[in-house]
This record gives C-alpha cells, sequence and structure tokens, in this order.
C-alpha cells in the first residue's frame, strides 16, 4: 500500500517528463518479446532489439511489443523515441506508483493498469503495474517485473496463428490481454472469499486473537484491492465509448462483456467489505455476551458464598463471651440458615432468569447454533 | 455468494465466447419448450428440437422457447446459429455467474436476471440464472436449472389462447414473465420480514446467542439480495426507455408498473438492512445495562460482605494478648459495628441510585416493556 | 412494516391489471362522495352512484369525486369504466401496498400517496393509502379506509363556495388535498419530536431499558416516514414540473410552496434520524462510564479488604509453633501492619486518580449536569 | 430544533396563503425602517409608515424597506398590498418555520435566510428568519424578532453615503446584508470550534459524564446548524446564476464570493461532525482500556490473596487430628509454600504481560501523552 | 484547524475587498522576487519593486513575479493597482483563511492553493496560502510566510534559463509549480503512512492509551488533509478544461498528469482514514478480547477457593458442640471433600471451553499471530 508512496517520493524534484526506474532492483535482464502476426504467418522473438520493433510496426499486420521490466531506462527511452511516445508517457510507464488510467494522446491510447498476485504465505496481494500503448496496427505493454505474466493463454493463441485473435486488429490483443488481467483478479477474489468463510466459521464456532487480525488483514487487502478496480471500471467504460480509429465496432461488445466482469470485480469487493464489517460485529456481539455469561458465573459463586464465609468466620472469633457458641444446637441452627440462604439466593437468580438462561442458553445455544446453522 | 466466483475461474483460459457449461452436475435431460401463439391458436410442445423451434418462430405469430437447462453445450450452441446469436452472447447464457444486466444487440435485445428460490430449512436464497433473448416475435428464455419455475401461471394463461397474453407481442411475454419473478422476490422478502420479526420479539424479551447468529445470517442474505436488485432495477429502467420496435408502446406502460415494483423490492431490502443494524445496536445496548445490572449486584455484596468478613477474621486470630476478647461485651460491640458498616453501606448505595434503580429498574422496566411495547 | 408486503403476495398468480382488493376486510359500506362547483352554486352528495359522477363530471364546472373504502371492486371497476381508467391504474387504487408514486397517462394525471395517523397508545404510524385521478375538470380521490380523514377543512371551504377553491380547477384542489395531508406529517413529526426529547432527558438523568426499547420503536417508525417521505417529495418535483394543460401556471407556485414543505418533512425525518443515533452513542457511552465506576468501587473495596483478611487468617492459623502469637505486642503490631497496608492503597488509588474523580466525578459531574445543562 | 415543527402545526386548517404570525408574543412595536439613497444623498426614517415606503420606493434611486418584528400582520399584510407581493410570499414571511429558500417570482426575487445568534450560558444557537424581498430600486427585508440584527455595520456604511453601497442597485445591497449574516455564522462557528478543543482536551486527560453531554450537546447544534446551511448554498448558488435584470452583471463576482465562504461554513460544519464522531471513539476506547487496567488489578489481588487466604484458613479448622499442626516447622513450611505461591502468581503475570504494562503503560503511556501531544 | 476561523473572524465588519492581513504577526520583510525569461536571457531580481514588476511584465517574455510573505498590504495594494486585479481578489489573497479555489477574472486567472509542511515534532500538518494570478506573459504568487517554499528545484531549473520551463508560457511555470506543491503532498502523505503503520504494529502487539491518542491525531490531520486536497482537485479539473488563450494546448497534458497525482492523493487520504478507523475496531475488538480473558482467569480462580475457604471457615468455627471435629478422619474427608470439589470445577470450565482455550488461546493466538502475520 505505501510502495507506491515510496516510489513517488524518490522522483521528488526531477523535472517532469524525466524517465527514471523507482520500483526496487532487479536482476533480471530487459526482454523485448516481439510477435507480429499477417496473412504470411507469425513471427515470434523473444529478444527483439528497439529497430527490430519499429521494423516489424511498419510492416502491414498486427504487431505486439512486449517489454518484460523497466529498470533499463535506456530500453524505454529508445523505444519511445522510435515510436513517438511523449516524454510525460515514458515517465508514467517506468514509474511504477500510477493509478489506473486511460489517456487519449494524438493518435494513440495510453492506458496503466494493474496486474495482482496472490501470495499465499502472507495472505497478501501484490501489484505489478502494466501500461498499454495502443497505435495503429501496434500494441505495445511494458510490464513492470520480469518473469511470469498472466498472458500465457493469450500468446499461446495468438502465437498458434489461428483463431480470432492473429486476425483482428491491436484492439481485440489489447482486449484479450485485459481480459486475462480481470480473469485473475477473480482468481484473487476467491482466494480472498475462502478466507472469509473460514474466518466466519471460526468466529462462530470459537473466536480467537488471530481470527480478528485475520478480518483485519483481509479488510486492508480488501481496501487495496478496491483503489484498483474502480479506476479500472473507468478506464474500461471509457474506452468502450471510444470508437474508431483506435478501436473497431466489433471490439465494443467484446469490451462491453468485460466492463460487465468488473463492475462484478467491484461488486464483490464491496460484498467482501460489507461482510468483513458485519463479522466485526458479529465478534463484538458475542463476546459481549460471553461476558456477560462469565460475569453470572462470578456473581452468582460470589453471591452465595461470600454471605456464608461471613457467618463461619463470625462464630470463629474467640470471643469469651458468646453465648451461641455455648449452645447445643448452635451448629445445626447455623448451618440451617445457611442453608436457608443458599435456597434464597437460588430463587433470586432464578427470577433474575439467570440459571436456567446461563447454563441452557450458552450451551444449548451453541449447539444449537452448530445444528441449525 | 462464491457460487458466481467458483463458476467464474472455472472457465479461465479459455478463449472469449466458448461456451463451455461451469454450474453444478445435473442429470436431468435439457428439454426445450416451445409455444406458438397466432390467430388458428396455441400449440404447445413439452420437447421440441431446435429446428422445430426454427420453423415456429418463421411462422408468423408468438413464438415462445424455453430451455430448461444448461448443461447440454451442444443444444444451446445450435439454437444460437439457428438464431444468429454473438457468441459472447451464448457464453454469458451457459456461463451461470452474470449479474443481472441488458445487452441490445444488433436486432434483438439480451437479458441476464435471477429467479430466487427460499430455502426454508437453511434460510438461504438460492438464485437462478434466467437469461432472454427477445427478437421480433420470438422470445428465448434459457433456465439454469430444470426442474420448476416461478412460470407456471403465465404458462397457464398463454396456452389457455384466451386473454391479452396470446394476443400480444414477445416483449409483453417478456413483461409477464419478469413480473412472475419480481412477485416471486415479493415473497422471499416477506419470508426473510417474517424472521426478522421473530428475531427482534425475541431480542426485546431474552437474547441468545443464536439470535447474533440469525441477525448476522440475515444480514448476509439481504447483502446477497440487494446485489441482484439493483442490477434489475437498471435492466428495467433501460428496458422501458427502449421503445420500438422490440417494445411496443403499449407495454412500457406495463413495464413502469414492473420498474415500481422494483424499487419496492430495492426499499425493502434496505430497510431490512437498516433494520437489522438497528438490531444490533438494540442488543449491545441490553447486553451492556445487563452486564451494569450484574456488577452492581455484585459490588453490593462484596462491598458489605469483604469488610465484615475482616472484622471476623481479626477477632479470629489466637494471639495471646488480645485484651477486646476478654471483654464481657466485645461481641456485641463489635456486632453493633458490624450493623453499622452494612447502614452505612446501604445508605451509600441508595445515594448511588443503585439500590431502587437496580431492582425496579430492571424488572419493572422489563414488565413495563412488554406492558407498553 | 409488512402490510404492503403481506398486501402484495395475495395477489401473486393474478394477471396484471386484475382489480382485487387485498388489505383488512371492513364492515362499513363503500360511499361515493360527489362536490360539484360552478358558477350556479355547490351540490354535495354523501353518497352518489357512479352514474351520477359521470354525469356531474360531464357538466362544466369542477367536480370532485371521494371513494371512502375500496373492499367494493366492483364500484371501482364501474368507475374505472365510465372515466375510462387503464385496468393498471384500477389495480394500483385497490392494491394498497403501493409506494407514493405519479404516472402520466394519456389524458389524465394518476398519484397515489400516504396518509398517516398517528396512534397515541402504540407509539405507532399507520398509514392509509390515497390515489388520486386527475382529469381535465374533475378530481377523483380514493381513499382506502371509510371513516375520516384529513381533507375536513378543505370540504368546508369547498362547500362554502366562497374563497379561490370553488373557483379553481381540479389541480388547486389537488393541492389543497395534498397541502392538507403534508400539513398532518407535521402533527406526526411534532409527536415525534416530543418522544425523542423525552427519551433524551431520560438517558441523560437515569436511562432505563424501557428508554433503549423506546429509541429503536422510534428508530422504526423514522424509518418508515422515510420510505414515504423520500418518493413523495420526487412525486411534487415532477409535479410541479408538468405544466397545462392538466396542471394551471397558476397553481404551479402553491405546489413548489407544497415541494418546500415537503423537504422540510424529510430534513425533519433525517434529523431525527441523526438525533436518535446520537442517543444510542450517548447511552452506550453513559453505561460504559458507570460501569468503570462499579468496577473501581469494587477494585478498591476488594484490594484493601483481601490482603487485610489474609493476614487476619493467617494469624487465625491453628499451629502449635507460631512464635509471633506468644509476643505481647505481636496484635498490635499486626493491626500496625495493616493500618500501613490501608494507608499505602489508598496513597497508590490517589495516584491512579481514582479517589476523587470517583466520588466527586461521578456525583458531581451528574449534578454539574444538570445545573448546567 | 422543534420550534419550526410547532409553529407549523399552528397554522394547521387554514386556507394557504393567510398571514398568520406563529411565533412566541412580543411586546416590543413593529417599526419599519426606510433607507433612500440617491444622488442627492441619503434619508433614513426609523419608523416609517408602509405609505412613505411606497413612495420613497417609486423615487429613483436605492431604496431599502427594513420591518423589525413579524407579529403584526397588519403591518406586513399592508406592505404586501402596497407592493403586489403575492398571498403565498407574505405567508411564507410571516411563517418563521421557512428553510433557507429562493423563489424567482415574477418581477421580484424572494429569499428566505436565517440569522443565528450564538446563547453563550446555554450553549445553543438561536435562529432568527430574515425575509428578502428584492425589486428593481427596492429590497424589502423583513425580520423575525425587533431588537438588534447584524446589520450594523451596513447600515453604517449606507447611511454614510459614501462607498459602493450607496452607488449600487439593491442586488449589491443585498449581498453585503447576506455577506453580514454568513460572517456572522463564522463567528458562531469559532464559538463552537472553541467549545470543542476544549472538549478534546478534556477527554485526553480526564473525562467525565459532563463531557459526554456536551459532546452530545454540540453534535445536535451542528446537526442544527447543517439544516441551515445546505440550502443556505443552494440559495446562493442560485443566485449567481440569476442573471440581470434583478441582479447585475457586476455583483455576480460578489456573490461567487459569498457562495466561497458558504461552502467553507459547510465544510466546517462537517468537519466538526466527523470531529465530535472521532471524539467519542476516543472516549469509548479510553474508558475500555481503563476498565481493562481496573479488572487487571483486581484480577492480580484476589488471584494471589484468594489462594494464600485458603491455606490459611484451613489450618484455621479445628479440627481434632490434623498432624501438621503439631509439627515443629509446620508454620514455616506454610508460609514458604505461600511465598512460592505468591513467586509463582508473580511470574505468571509477567508471562502475560500484566505486570510491567499495567504500571508502566498506564501511568507512562498517559505521561508519554502529556509530554508528546 | 481553527485558525482560517480565527482569520475570518477579524474580518468581521470590513466592507468588502478590504486589503487587511489577518495572520500571525511576522518579522521577516516583505520581499518581491522577479524573474524575467526571454530569448536574451534570464534576470533574476530577490529584491525588485512593485514598480520594477510592471516595468518586466511589460516586456515580452516570461515574468514571475513572487511575493514573500503578505502582512504589508501597501506592498500587495499597489501591486493590485498595477496589475489591476479586483479588490475582491487583492482580499483572497491576504485574507489566508480560504479554501483552495479558482476564479476566472476578466483577462486573468485567480487560484489560491495551501502549501504544505509536516511538523516532525509535533506530528501535526501546517499549511500555508499561496496565491496564483496567471495573466498573459505574467505569473503572480502570493506566499503567506517568508522563509521557505518548495519552489527550490523549479527556481534553479528556470533561471539555468535550459529546458522547457524558461521557454514555455506562464502556464506551464504554474504548473510546474503546483506540481512541486502536489509532489510535497506526498512527503507529507508518506510520513503519515509511516506513523500509521507504526501505530498499527504496536496495536497488534500491545496496544497503549498513547496508541489511540496517536489514532485520534492521525484521525484529525487526515480530516485536516482532505478538506484541502477536495477543492485541490475541483480546481485542477477546471484548469485542465480552460484552455486559451491563457492555458495553451500543450500544457493541458501536463495539467491532466497532475490532476492524476492529485486523484492519487486524495485516494490516499481516504485510504488512510479507512484504515484508521479500522485500527480503532481492530483495538476495540482487541480490549474486549482481553477483558474476556481476565474476567476467566479470575472467575476461575474465585470460583474455586471461594467454596474451599467457605469449607475451612466452617471447620474453625468455635461451637462446642460440632460432632466432625472430633472424628479421626474428620480432617481427611474434608480435604478429599476440596479434592472433589476442585475437580469438579476444572470438570465443569473444560467443558466451557475455558481451560484449554485460555492458556492456548490467548498465548498460541498471540505467537501464532507473530509467526503468521
Amino acid at each position: 500500500m505505501f510502495d507506491s508512496l515510496h516510489r513517488r517520493i524518490r522522483k521528488k524534484g526531477l523535472p517532469p517528463g524525466t524517465v527514471a526506474y523507482v520500483g526496487p532492483e532487479q536482476s533480471a535482464q530487459v526482454a523485448i518479446e516481439l510477435i507480429h502476426a499477417d496473412a504470411g504467418g507469425v513471427r515470434h522473438d523473444r529478444a527483439a532489439s528497439p529497430e527490430d520493433c519499429l521494423k516489424a510496426a511498419q510492416t502491414p499486420g498486427l504487431t505486439w511489443i512486449n517489454v518484460d521490466g523497466l529498470h533499463d531506462p535506456a530500453c524505454v527511452t529508445r523505444l519511445g523515441e522510435l515510436f513517438h511516445l511523449h516524454p510525460l508517457v515514458l515517465e508514467d510507464i517506468v514509474h511504477t506508483g500510477q493509478r489506473p488510467k486511460l489517456d487519449e494522446l494524438d493518435s494513440a491510447l495510453f492506458a496503466v493498469l494493474k496486474m495482482l498476485r496472490y501470495n499465499e504465505d502472507a495472505r497478501t496481494i501484490a501489484d505489478e503495474q502494466v501500461s498499454f500503448v495502443l497505435m495503429p496496427g501496434v500494441l505495445l505493454t511494458f510490464q513492470e517485473k520480469g518473469g511470469g505474466d498472466v498472458f500465457g493463454e493469450v500468446r499461446k493463441r495468438l502465437v498458434s496463428g489461428t483463431g480470432k485473435l492473429a486476425k483482428s486488429g491491436p484492439d481485440y490483443l489489447l482486449y484479450a490481454l485485459v481480459d486475462a488481467m480481470v480473469d485473475n483478479y477473480f482468481v484473487v477474489l476467491e482466494r480472498m472469499g475462502e478466507d472469509i468463510e473460514e474466518v466466519e466459521e471460526a468466529l462462530l464456532s470459537a473466536p480467537s486473537p488471530r481470527d480478528i487480525a485475520t478480518i483485519h488483514g483481509l479488510r486492508r487487502e480488501a481496501l487495496f484491492l478496491r483503489r484498483f478496480v474502480w479506476p479500472l471500471r473507468e478506464v474500461l467504460a471509457r474506452l468502450e465509448k471510444l470508437g474508431p480509429p483506435l478501436v473497431e465496432d466489433a471490439t465494443v461488445l467484446y469490451l462491453r462483456d468485460l466492463y460487465d466482469h468488473t463492475i462484478q470485480v467491484m461488486d464483490t469487493v464491496e460484498t467482501f467489505r460489507d461482510m468483513l464489517s458485519g463479522m466485526l460485529d458479529l465478534y463484538l456481539s458475542n463476546a459481549s455476551l460471553k461476558l456477560n455469561e462469565t460475569m453470572k458465573v462470578l456473581t452468582m459463586i460470589s453471591t452465595i458464598f461470600i454471605p456464608l464465609s461471613f457467618l463461619a468466620s463470625l462464630y470463629g472469633m474467640n470471643f469469651r463471651h458468646m453465648p451461641e457458641l455455648e449452645t447445643a444446637y448452635g451448629y445445626y441452627v447455623v448451618l440451617a440458615v445457611m442453608a436457608l440462604t443458599v435456597a434464597g439466593m437460588v430463587l433470586f437468580f432464578r427470577r433474575k432468569g439467570w440459571l436456567g438462561s446461563s447454563a441452557s442458553g450458552a450451551d444449548g445455544g451453541a449447539e444449537g447454533d452448530r445444528d441449525g446453522g
């Protein structure tokens, strides 16, 4: 969550349009992947040079240039020069703390989106910025980190040369890539959903401090997701309305479908937030109920035995002149008084509804819960 | 709630427009029901073939094609080919984790809605996706699960051939079917309303942990309902404004009436949410009040008897030289001091307002409640 | 609150446009009241037939037809036929679980509003549906229940034949009737306001469980009111913008004034909701404060006397060899140790700020409250 | 808060447009103040008659007619006749329970606003309705109560005849008067702000029940203010957009500046509401912390001494055959067991983190707070 | 927060457009800084006179006039006369309690923004008003306080004469200055973010009262920030849409980028607010859990030992006739009864789930938290 702030700070003081990488250091080589598809077939080059890319882009057909890793500004700057990208666009590409957005440039579209990855161990969501530049016949994508993306299926379908992908324009390719990213959001949501269900069950049976920390963590992650999903929805709503020449009419229906999926993601995130709030309420209500039960037990024990102990202590005093001590039946009278006190207290608690409800309410309730829930 | 997520995941990696069933396995046969009404009468075929359907649709008059069950993709695909449906529409029909929506296609309308069913035992709401394709003279409906729907009355009125239904276009039939679905929402809402009233009464008399779990469950179901009702309202608002050729002017008044009903459903769901929140507040306030009462009892007992017990213990010590023990009236003096202490404490508690309010407040209040509430 | 749901359910399965009464059974006769005013004077008929009404409506002048009670569908149906009302309008008139709304028909306006009645004993608000059909020269009103409405003053002014009412069109009469209904909302609000102020004072002095139940009940009623007032505002906003022929320009200023009153009603309902939420917070804060005070008393008493009692018990042991017991000043030494312990504890509590604040804080605060508040 | 409801009720049953005073009785005489400024100089008449006013209004130049007190309906009615005001306008002027609003009449503007007064003793805000009628060359103002307004400075500047006021139209005078009222809102807000800061400091050091009542009272006043400020903003937004002939272009810039001030008032009120909510949370968190500390002290004392007391009581029993009592070192063994028990308990509490945090946490924390905050 | 109120009050009663400084007294001299850049080079004058400024502004090229300190009204008034600024603009410049805003004047733009400074010691945010007047070829800026701003880098780039700044119009300079201010907002946000993370960690391990006060303070600062960021966003949204002549098309892309940054600031502030609310919930849940644990310990100890103590006291009574005391095995029977009681209680607690969960739940949970979190 604070990563984007850190990244932003590092740039402070540099003139706008400076291309300076701000993310963590990376050892892997920056790689440019080039896929060119035309009537003659598909060419796939995993380590192209910027100049190769320009040449391919100037050949008719569909060109996808995918940059893996942003830690080599020279590479990005060179691509920017060759494809005439505005300095601010280059800055936004390299500067990975952006919010998802869509900018209409003179003859190109620039979109920044987030790819999510669920860290199973830490139960946190990691984000990776993916920037898209859509130009006639060409799609450039810039991924923040090398080493794995969610585009495997799309790449396979495109390289195979069969199907709609290789025959359509770069707008359909853009759609297919964003669709893969949004599909992956559902995977992340499902993981979160499983965690939420698990915690909810724990809360209803035996809540522990760990559950509260988990709820808190899940709320943070939901907040985190929300920050990416709301602007994503805006991006798709605007993309759908752009129209030719960059977005063909045939693609609009697909984009609308994608927009519907985004709404569903948003909806789910909001529902998660509502559910997590509800669970804290559930926890607090249960804790308050248990405290009440505990206090009733303590109060009943104390209220019964403290007066009895007093009575016993009274006749344990060592005064020389205590006439009751000398009588033959004193002891039995005291025992009788004690028994009467206990009986009175029990009656009092029964009238208050503590006895029945305390035992049957707490246990029976919990049991009934498991049966009925 | 998580079903739609599960369903979405299964599709991951397939190209868009793939018709793959993602719901639970079903044993029943997929059945196509065909009703054709024209001036010559009404024909009702419970097991029609896709080709029968096309033939009926090409005959003048009103044709309703109702597919029960989606687990046979071949059947849906065949219908899609015959009626020239877009692959994305077919995908959305089969892919049952959709959010209610309305898409305007070139010469057809595509709507996805949810049919609700109240599970009396589990106190949960189950949803079933129903998709509508409205074309000139033809209405196609696709139900997720075979075995029962809420369209019985509409079917009877249409097959009888009398009344407005058989004489109107498919837009009026669409209205009648959605109206039946929305009417059924009211049935679900009434069940929930009964549960809410029942829990509310329990909370005011004797709250138990089971009630908190019920409130929590009802809030979840309200959240669940809300996710279907809000988009439903949007669907109807847009449907009403579409106009000819697909929606005739005469039907608009009916659609507006239906829209009013949807608003009422939404209104009721929101009111339920407000009421359920209010009930948790009520519960917590009552629990806090009871804890205060319990603690007052404990504190009074302890405050009165602990000093007395100390005094008794004091004179139970076995020191050889304790002059008080030897005096003739020591015992009576100690008894008098104890009596004075008790009187002082009682005065102190009365000044604090604990004595009167504790007894009369708690019991009288609860009794008054039953009288007055 | 649940009445409207019950009423809606009963209709389930009937074709749209069916005129079936769904309210509670009523013994009183359905009465049609007819008032006709023209240059020649005013005619007032308390038991007119539908045909009388039509005749009067066809005579120039202002005609008000007021139907008291809806449990005779035949009567409503007959009027509907004579005045050419759409079946859906008739259904909505008879079907009294409607939400306030305004429908523009071909040559008429149809409005559904709610008349409120405050039940002093049960402290609840009862609603009664009043439907208005405004046609050129004619206003039809349908009241759900016979036996009393809030239109007495308007009726008197109209029948007297003097003043603006008898000389204006049916739109001004509609305004006057709705104005009387909204004025009555203020009466209901004032009653609620009195109850709220009463509970607030109780909470600041001595809160009881009855007060929490009252707050809960008032919140429910505020929720109830809100469901009628929000749509009422929409109805009036649209009415004001309709313009001729049905609403004359001269009436618009009056409708705007009425709209302002509705905003004020809404405003007051929202303020009530905010105040009631604030009062629960006030209650919980006070309860938490009192619990803290009680616990301090208990803790101080226990902390002082439990160690002392232990000391006393220690020297009450019957060991043969306990050298302290034999010393001449053992008893006095123990008493001194006890006194020092008490002094130490008192110092500790004073340092914790328990002693001063406990006594003066609780009492002084409450007293200061009464002086200052 | 409930005043406006009371006032509204009193009018119930009267026909719309009736001029009936509904406020509290007032002894002071209703006074009409007339200021007329033209090239020839300024005339100031503190007790003009309605006819004087009309004459002055018909003379070229700027005329301000200010009515102090509304309890003489004849006076208001007479002015209404002379200046051709609509009956509904007169009703709204006299009927002082209005919400701030702006009505555009045929050739005049009618605005209702609220003047606020802070009651230092009761810590409450009192409102006084001021109505404005803006006509070409003339501004009429109607103040609910005689005896003091916030217009002193404006009056002085106007009467002095120098400066912009005397040379501008009535729209600039209207601006100057409303500006004086809004400036006074800031005074009220500053008083509230001081109270809020004071309570906040009290909450952080030593919260008392009086503080909770003060927070509650301040929330009520904030709610009260909010009801006047939101519509005021709407009034100014619409006023700014009206344009000639009633509002000159030169005045628009001033109105926009005034609108900015209103936004600032609104902003401050909302911030106050947020802060007051935050303070209740702060109070509850602190109370919960203190309760935990108190309970730890009680639990530690009880847990240490109750077992010890039991041990002492055990050997205080008077059984004839208790071999331990006879041994020479029994007493010392018991003392050793007791010491070990205490040591064990202390270790247990230290492991639970109660000992260190209890002492240093509570005191050190509070001290650190004062140092650091 | 209350500063702006104080400042506003001081002006009360003065006619609109009065230029009166309302901030705290300042000792430093008011300095006018003049930078003029044209084809011939850059001139930088740190102590220019108003007349110098006018002369420079009338020379072709870019002129930046920066006034440091507003406590000399004469200086501001003189500049206002020379540059024909409206009196209301001068008033807003000097009157530093403004809300961020943008006013379009006849041939100039007037913007008020806030520069933030983070006070590391007090953990509070201080604001300083900066006003911008953009005219053809000229940018005037007015800073509330002398002694340091965030414009150092921009000044250096402009004075160096190389780069885009010296060659662009005053609109780009305006952009660069506001960009520097917004970049500084991120620095403030990062500091807050660090504090939030620190407190969150403390809450999860060992919450103290200091943490609650810190959360409260951070919420106040977030509220404070929010009041400046929301209107800032509006200012930038409107600036971007203004277009020529004052804002050139080439600058619009930069302004849009800046707008995106503002959205990100807003987003972060809202996220902080959500997180801080969530942390109070976390704290309260943890406190409630700990209270429950403490109470269980107390209840278990009391419930076990209070009955045992009673039994011991019973046989410590000094009645002459207590037959049990004389029996040979009485003592052992009592010890056995006590052991059975303890065993029964332990069984009871185990059945209630107190024993296992109390020990392992509290400790194991906290430990697991540290491992897993």
